[in-house]
């Protein structure tokens, strides 16, 4: 048993929808969430300045003494997970491995199809993954680097949401996919607007629920599960304009407890 | 005489519209450019975080012995523009007090509008220094957080940024506004989107001719006008993953020459 809270980070708020998922998996654990809302979206930046940001969002929070690390962002996930291990002395759940699992169980005609930030589908990340798994899958990667703003802005049910979405997943239709992977926090959000596109035979593939089994799964081994009665949730961002707290309700839902605090990193 | 260059600054490359009314209007001129795509947008973050940015942009330059700084950013002119001045030996030219004269001498009807990012319009900047002119003119101010990334992503002709134009601008139109003043350096690039909107009988005042007729008159005024038949260009970033080659070139037009450096600041 170890009741030390869970660190959760991101490049900004779409990580709220795997923390939000921990509370439900996981209802006994405490969260510690930092987002990095001074410099996001990191998604359009180079690996350098995403690996030099995510250490830094890293060290705070093992300062903090959490039992374990979710990265909560693709872009992170997918060019620093590597570095972030270097330096963490408590397990790591990165989105990118549970849904890649998740993917490769799912998919019946061994075509796959991945969304995401520039970031992330530059990186190769998820076809490597899933090819490493069976190479026989077919990978099909797009970035949609517009379907952060447009759900950050809650127009995710717009009709202009509809024509951009049209655009980046068309060709995914062509090349029929049987199984999309979310490549990124926000998209949830876009669920019903991608379905319509996709078509209902198509099964999405969302990070958040895959990753807190894993993540449920290693700290049952490693005995650390909690049985507080009483978690706590704490939230820190980096810049804290009135827009977070709004916008975070969007992405956590109702059960958002306690100030957002600002911090300052990188100084 | 002075042939130093003149420093330009933004939080990305939207300050470029800036840069090449320079190359326009000011031959003979050198420009450093710095743009802080390391932590782009600024438009969506507090004032006390934009402050501290800009602060590190402004030193940058001043170190590089520029004679002149332009603020080549809405959001920056409009919250942290007073504190650059504090640090600053040179004159400084920001982008909105030049729009806001040439937006009250256009209009007829006293009925301005205003769009800018969501930092810029909470500032009230300019709505304050219109009134300042001339109180009698009604101002309307409506921030467009998806211009900015509509812009860079090359949609500003899509289908879908004109339906999102719509639902900023309507309003506008319903309020007879006769002059708009386009509160942000992206926003040039909207110019035929936008005009459809309004339709032809609203004037559209962009930064970036203002600013650099004020900038000319003030290097004239104190003596430092260059008479440099081969002024130097220096583009300096704070990341440069491949994009911004590639969206650069979009907003300076086809005369950037040489190398995009990139910098560290704030380490």
């Amino acid at each position: 048993m170890n009741n030390n809270p869970i660190g959760v980070f991101d490049s900004g708020i779409g990580g709220l929808t795997v923390a939000r998922e921990i509370v439900k998996q996981l209802p006994h654990e405490s969260i510690i969430y930092l987002g990095d809302t001074a410099r996001v979206p990191y998604g359009t930046r180079s690996k350098e300045i995403v690996i030099k940001f995510a250490l830094e969002l890293a060290n705070f929070l093992l300062r903090r003494k959490v039992k374990s690390l979710v990265v909560a962002c693709n872009t992170i996930s997918a060019v620093a997970l590597d570095k972030i291990k270097n330096i963490s002395p408590v397990p790591i759940l990165d989105v990118i491995a549970p849904a890649v699992k998740k993917g490769v169980r799912a998919t019946k005609n061994k075509r796959i199809g991945v969304i995401g930030t520039s970031g992330t589908i530059q990186s190769g990340a998820y076809a490597l993954q899933i090819k490493k798994i069976d190479p026989r899958i077919k990978v099909f990667s797009v970035s949609c680097p517009l379907f952060v703003p447009l759900a950050e802005e809650g127009l995710h049910k717009h009709q202009a949401t509809r024509l951009i979405a049209k655009d980046y997943l068309d060709e995914l239709v062509r090349l029929k996919i049987d199984t999309l992977i979310l490549g990124c926090t926000h998209y949830p959000l876009l669920y019903d607007t991608i379905t319509e596109i996709l078509g209902p035979k198509v099964t999405l593939i969302d990070s958040a629920q895959p990753t807190i089994e894993s993540l449920k799964k290693v700290l049952e081994e490693k005995g650390l599960i909690s049985e507080n009665n009483n978690p706590t949730y704490e939230f820190y961002v980096t810049d804290a304009p009135g827009r977070v707290y709004q916008v975070t309700r969007r992405f956590f839902g109702s059960k958002l407890k306690g100030k957002i605090k600002k911090v300052s990193l990188g100084d």
